[in-house]
């Protein structure tokens, strides 16, 4: 197992955080390298194809969230044990991705008639997708892609909280009795209490924080 | 090994083709059903999630088109040997969905103010991704994400086709040396040929065909 990482993101959950949360939970320390939203000019020329968050696997960079989280969750035995489990995984983070990709799309959206289409196209996929996992969390005995937990439990837990954020007229875990069940005994983990109460404040925050359900 | 496969979706290439083409690939057989456009809202509600391509594996539905080619690639060892290799193939695969996604959104905008900006990012994005790829295809010894076929090179194949028909009005991949002697180097392979020659045109085509390129 690599022995030293180092995360580089804005100070902000968004896809940094899957990362952030994974090592905190498996319990590999890592250097959580934040800049502030302001900074990201100067630093953008100097990160791999001008993305982040990057990374650093004993000094060597690395790109995309969720091949990282996949392989952070093999390093971490929170993969499957043979390829349909992993197909599971894949295909639960996947769905998760799916909705948070309209969510945050329609946050930015600065065309009026353009966010209304968005505001549409979420309200229908949010309680698709997401109930689609609430059936899959009440089959798997809690979880979300099979009867223990796997990395894509804790990419859900991200999941839950910037969909908080970024859904805000209307709670889209409501009636969802199971997923929120998840995300409590999710909270019960002792690394991830002592990270979400530690780690810093930031403005994709400013409606929800986990801390608040601690 | 399951021995059952059918594949259910457009008779277009876009999310489809890289399951048709691995499966094709790895001289799996399979059932490929394919409907037109018009027939979609007949069939949309009888598909879990209302999505497409839906894969049928053994008689049981599985939706998403990248986890399914990671199961694929797995199961036709067409994968990494370990979670760096794997990493590698992910990363890979997401860097071409990414310049995929923002060539379809920009293909399906009405907006011409919304077209616009989203040509501006595709002709930033498209030579910038893509450049990257080159680069590893030429450290590869020809090949995207390791020193050997694996399931991420058939993902670009398709991608390649996909590419030149949604950027009409300039070769994405020109200057590309790498990239396109790995095209035409898949294409010796005989079950490829043999199953480009015989599918079915799609409007998805109407510019170009790898048939052109046999």
């Amino acid at each position: 197992m690599p022995s030293n990482f180092k995360l580089i993101y804005y100070n902000l959950t968004g896809r940094g955080e899957p990362i952030r949360m994974l090592l905190t939970y498996g319990g590999v320390p890592f250097e959580d390298s934040r800049f502030e939203w302001d900074d990201w000019p100067k630093i953008k020329p100097t990160m791999p194809l001008g993305q982040v968050p990057v990374l650093e696997i004993d000094g060597k960079r690395y790109t995309q969230t969720i091949p990282l989280c996949r392989y952070l969750g093999r390093m971490l035995k929170l993969d499957g044990k043979d390829d349909m489990e992993n197909l599971a995984i894949d295909s639960a983070v996947e769905i998760l991705w799916d909705v948070l990709k309209v969510a945050y799309e329609r946050n930015w959206e600065t065309s009026d008639e353009k966010k209304k289409q968005l505001d549409a196209k979420l309200h229908t996929l949010s309680p698709l997708l997401l109930g689609k996992l609430e059936e899959d969390v009440k089959r798997n005995g809690g979880f979300i892609a099979l009867n223990r937990i796997t990395w894509a439990d804790i990419v859900f837990l991200c999941s839950y909280e910037d969909m908080m954020n970024l859904v805000p007229e209307k709670d889209p875990f409501e009636g969802f009795a199971n997923l929120r069940q998840l995300k409590n005994k999710l909270l019960e983990n002792e690394n991830l209490r002592e990270y979400i109460k530690k780690r810093p404040v930031n403005k994709m925050m400013n409606r929800f924080s986990l801390i608040s359900d601690l």
